[in-house]
């Protein structure tokens, strides 16, 4: 049985009507579901929001990552976690209280809990629970998106069918339908086959569920009416003279708000320590923007005098997309910027192979301090941010390795600690909470930068100027190349009126560069946008550099095989 | 605004606890799901069934119905109000009580509810609620049952890419993939395609989840164990030597009976009169046996005096299925039968057109009575059953009509009373739940038939046999045709040891015989078998005698169309 599973099972929770009451949420306002979960009305949330000073919001976010992962939702979990237990450990000794933490992050997918990665509900004694309904479909979200994007794919095919007034290009179909497993097999299809009754004939595919349009616009939604604005704007695809056919067109928008009407409401949850944590919404951090929805971010800064969330990948993609897509839809603004370190990362990007990161290497990882570096300077200087390093322990770490990683940051100008949330829960991340504390104080203090909301780029900008800008402020790139079939997609989507939505880059989380070989940080490479997509709902112009996956598939052995339930219904084999 | 939603939304509801607790369960045991909705675990009802003797169940099926439905679920949820009334009036009275009656039946498939049909929740005075909730993916169970069927053939295919050590024959793959919708581009697909990465190119078509095999087991299971070992032998596709493949083989049923875990628990709601309603399940009435899940069904008898229920289409299909497969494998047997007609079912099949439905015509609809007559007889004759009949008014129907109809059905020798449940809710069907509780009593009193569950066939019978004699008995027909190669399918089936399973009849609702045309009670007809489908783990062999869609499509103009939410969560245009 894997660690976590195993502690998870172990885990005395309380009920979710306690831990909600424990933030100002009365029972009666709350939707259960069963004992250990609840949805929190948009309408209670509003009225907190409403009635209440917000928290003050830690974004969490990473240097570039190993493709082992760095750890940003164990330290998410352990910050707030650790948050409260200096709370707690404050009123024990009768001392001024720092204020209580919530949790916002989001939700995992089936995709890797059955293929290789395992689900997302943090570690060790970093957890979220229940865990395993967390990553077994959960309180049905993404099944309720699943349905949502799928009913417009039907209807737009119905509607082809049925004679098609709209006049549809079939080879100009932008929707595709969804599942939530990785499922290789449907990357590529064709569909409509089978004569008269089986509808028309085209090229088609599957994504995941995380992929598509709709999840990102459940994560930014700001309320139901928002939500049913932005779905009707989704461009499902273009007639045959060039003009976008959207949901509104093919009389979908109201259905598919009716499907996500209760899904729209934040899952309430706790971590083992009892911190409360909304688990909602989870879109891809490259051809989306990576974080969990709108709605829990702010529910957690209504309840917390601390919010905790994060930013999928390293901060170049989702510290980036975080601070110039999600904080401006939301009117929100980070307080203090949580930056994930390791020492195998910092080796990593210091030229250690992947074989080698377990041995002591003082020197490679101090080499490797660029890339954590540039992440700091571009959270200060790009975004005006105050950013802390948390240093998240491994076993391997060696005390010498560790110590000059924090001596050199710290002379670099910034609060690091160490971090043993993993191994000791919200005891493991005191030093942590208390830089993190420390940081807001000093920013509140009027000593710190100033919190202004700042874009990497203007909304103004044409696409390519923000695609520069981002490539020559976040990635150290010396240029963009766009090639003229996608330069002249871009043109058309200034035509058609969206030039001055924001850019979501999808490239490599393994590089500043869109090449994932290129460690530490390179300067001076090109970013290739290979092609532009058009997320109108969503509300930003997606640009492809590198390979992007949007339909998984599983490895030869998958997680799936070794998945089981006893008759007495206990889960095995989750990790 | 449709009239069944306006009378939904304005109901007063009582909490899902306190229904509960009504019947004896107490808020502990329960998983609510919001305040209204609630599952009751296995462990639960189990406890409750080795305390409680089990209520008396009586199965609500029908008459050949019209295109139009003659209104099955909306005369159980009227009858099971009818008891309660009954035994709340006999309480105020002083007199002795009758017992209380929880309600058994199917989930909604969300493809009528975007579709044409609408949903399937009752109408009028008849319904159960939250009404918007049960027709809109209600506690997500069809969603678990979706995931856990495309999980299995991900994992087929995945197999077949990774090197198809099994040597599976892509020809001969049988599962296919689902979606709770009508999508009819999806009913042939070629999935595969886009090169090495893309897996191996294949044939391939969706189906709507109710058509799955694993929505039959998921109903006819008896408890975690006994899903999760019918999950095992669900054969997915055949090898190139001809050898079945089952979930088993490829390793999947312990991760499909952990996406299933939560879901096999019933769920409890109410009707408009705050009678218990269990709503599990839904699998199909022609390709599978159309009845809602046998845990349902005996957690309605575990809490109940009276256990209501029902079958899908007319008693030729629904309650043969329900008596010769559900009940068997449930390990239970029904004290009444209520067989629903209608005035203008009955002039339908006396030959009145369509159109002319609505104009009086006693001496067509008794000529119609052949039909009835003819289910009443089977249930009697060949189940050794107790019918009662329940003529559903609608407004059309004329005092004359109503009155010929029941003397007649009386002087045939059935109780039969008018019922308004529609329009007047359980007091309009009081008339209903005597003529039950009375049929039930002569039957108690020893006056009425035997008690031992009976079969249309023997197990030991050969497949041919079975469907001779399903056909000849039930079906009025004078033989069977099975084509040559359909002959040597089932042979296939006879050696791989599937042939004790029962046979599961695939065919028109419309006529006994499998032309839908050929209304009445016609006799001599032949049974053209046109294809055969082994469900392995649901336990039964299809046998396909007309055209059955697995996955239908959408009108011109979708009932999804009219759906909207308003910016406060309340949903309009569902019918």
């Amino acid at each position: 049985m894997s660690i976590d599973l195993e502690i998870a099972q172990a885990a005395s929770l309380k009920r979710i009507t306690e831990i909600a009451e424990s933030v100002g949420v009365p029972t009666e306002d709350l939707v259960p579901y069963g004992w250990t979960k609840a949805k929190v009305p948009l309408p209670v949330l509003e009225r907190i929001e409403q009635e209440r000073t917000p928290g003050r919001l830690v974004l969490v976010t990473a240097m570039s990552p190993t493709p082992a992962g760095e750890g940003k939702t164990t330290t998410s979990i352990g910050l707030a976690d650790g948050l409260n237990e200096r709370n707690r450990r404050r009123a024990a000794a009768g001392e001024p209280a720092t204020g209580n933490a919530v949790l916002a992050l989001r939700e995992p997918s089936l995709g890797p809990v059955f293929g290789m990665k395992g689900g997302a509900a943090g570690g060790g004694y970093a957890q979220v629970v229940p865990m395993e309904d967390i990553n077994l479909h959960f309180t049905g979200d993404f099944n309720a998106i699943a349905l949502a994007n799928n009913l417009a794919a039907a209807m737009l095919d119905n509607h082809i069918h049925h004679g098609n007034s709209l006049d549809v290009d079939v080879r100009r179909i932008h929707i595709k339908r969804v599942v939530d497993l990785n499922d290789r097999a449907l990357r590529g299809t064709t569909i409509g086959l089978g004569g008269l009754n089986g509808g028309v004939p085209r090229e088609d595919g599957f994504d995941i569920v995380v992929a598509s349009e709709v999840m990102a616009i459940f994560c930014l939604a700001t309320s139901l009416a928002d939500l049913r604005e932005r779905l009707s704007r989704i461009v499902l695809a273009h007639t045959r003279d060039r003009k976008p056919v959207t949901v509104a067109d093919i009389g979908a928008a109201g259905a598919m708000t009716a499907l996500l009407r209760d899904a729209l409401a934040p899952n309430l949850v706790q971590t083992l320590e009892h911190t409360p944590a909304f688990i909602h919404g989870g879109p891809f951090a490259n051809i989306a923007h990576g974080c969990n929805s709108v709605l829990a971010t702010r529910a957690a800064m209504a309840l917390g005098d601390w919010a905790v969330t994060e930013a999928g990948f390293g901060a170049d993609l989702g510290a980036e997309k975080f601070l110039d897509i999600k904080t401006q839809s939301a009117g929100i603004w980070p307080d203090v910027v949580c930056v994930v370190a390791t020492v195998r990362a910092l080796k990593y990007h210091g030229g250690v192979e992947k074989a080698d990161l377990e041995t002591e290497n003082v020197e490679a990882m101090l080499a490797g301090m660029a890339n954590l570096e540039h992440h700091l300077t571009v959270l200060r200087e790009v975004y005006g941010l105050t950013p802390v390093v948390s240093l998240n322990r491994f076993p391997s770490d060696t005390d010498a390795e560790v110590a000059a990683a924090v001596a050199h940051l710290r002379e670099f100008g910034v609060r690091a600690v160490p971090a043993e949330h993993w191994a000791h829960g919200g005891e493991g991340a005191l030093d942590l909470a208390d830089a993190v504390i420390a940081a807001a104080a000093e920013r509140e203090s009027g000593s710190g930068e100033d919190r202004t909301p700042r874009r990497s780029y203007e909304l103004s900008d044409s696409p390519e100027e923000k695609l520069r800008k981002i490539a020559s402020r976040i990635y150290r790139a010396g240029g963009v190349d766009i090639p003229s079939s996608v330069a002249a997609k871009l043109r058309r989507f200034v035509a058609e009126g969206y030039g001055e939505l924001p850019v979501c880059v999808a490239k490599t989380q393994y590089s500043l560069s869109s090449d994932p070989s290129l460690r530490g940080a390179p300067e001076g490479h090109t970013l290739t946008v290979r092609d532009v997509r058009l997320s109108a709902g969503a509300g930003f112009i997606v640009a492809i550099c590198g390979d992007i996956m949007t339909m998984p598939g599983l490895p030869a052995s998958p997680s799936a095989e070794r998945i089981d339930v006893d008759a007495e219904g206990q889960i095995t084999g989750l990790f």
